[in-house]
């Protein structure tokens, strides 16, 4: 603790309010910057202004982008009929790597779990839906994480897609339980995306 | 990773050279940043502009302060003939937390550590030797840490400061209270026995 300097505790204090951040990293946190040169302290408040100015949801697909519409919705070379169902958007990025798909996504922000207040209202569920019927979507790729909230989410999703007479299917289980999709590497992804099925 | 907006990515690449801040904790500091609320951020980049701008090395004992001389060493009625030597600023509030020093502190900035470059002249220990000199310091009880580092400057430390006809000492080394015996590592129980007392 840095109790001696008030100003510096109240930066600790406001750094532990991040999440991950304990009250030792939030105190090594805030050394570091207490210490770091000027330009690199300028630097980083000018990196939270520009990406909280810049940074906004594709209206479309809700990814996080700086374009209306991202560069994938907007890429016509893109099939809008198979659509790839995430719940975040650095996901997008996991599959974009892989260049093994060449549909269009959508972001939904989450993942049901009723114990956490997370309702399909929560999530851009409603959207998705408004758009599998808009665009007349042919395929549904449900790539949300193979955790409970994950599955619970996908068979919500189904149910509510089937009506619209969309294939509906899941991501192939290449993926390890309990793991997280960003992370996965390339390979595994694409296997994934090979193997789905019918749910 | 975050490559749709780019204004993301350059933030989360920013964070990510805090330290112990890897790749996936810079994303999501990023993202939680960019979702916080206003006043939120707001008060964060108060609080890093505030610190920056306040926090001083104290000119006595250079321990971080918002005060000339810091409230220690303004404190009258602790004993200025005592010196309690420490690495790091933040040790200095570890100690007053025991109420059991009525001494005063002188804050090194870091251990000699000659293959990181960090020679004596990257210390306050100059500061160190006038003082103790200037002051008529009858004691200066070395507390840097238990490791290679603390260990070496401990050693040169005394070296300079015998001449100077203070006494010094080291901290004591032992068992941590709570400790178990069983896992205590050879090296500990080694300097436990050394450090045995009279009871």
């Amino acid at each position: 603790m840095i109790t001696m300097a008030s100003s510096l505790e109240q930066l600790r204090q406001r750094l532990a309010l991040f999440p991950g951040v304990g009250p030792k990293m939030a105190e090594r946190l805030a050394l570091y910057i207490l210490r770091a040169p000027d330009h690199e302290v300028h630097q980083l408040l000018l990196a939270i202004e520009e990406a909280r100015r810049q940074v906004i949801h594709c209206p479309v697909c809700f990814t996080l982008t700086e374009e209306t519409p991202c560069r994938i919705c907007a890429d016509e070379s893109r099939d809008p009929r198979v659509l790839c169902v995430v719940e975040q958007a650095a996901e997008v990025d996991a599959f974009e790597k892989t260049k093994a798909f060449r549909g269009r996504y959508h972001v939904l922000h989450g993942a049901l779990s009723p114990l956490d207040g997370i309702g399909p209202q929560e999530l851009k569920i409603a959207e998705l839906l408004r758009r599998v019927h808009a665009d007349q979507v042919k395929e549904v790729i449900i790539c949300t994480n193979p955790t409970l909230a994950g599955e619970t989410t996908a068979t919500y999703l189904a149910e509510k897609l089937h009506p619209l007479g969309a294939r509906v299917t899941r991501i192939g289980y290449g993926l390890p339980m309990g793991g997280d999709i960003e992370y996965a590497d390339e390979l595994t992804l694409t296997r994934a995306l090979e193997g789905r099925r019918e749910i």
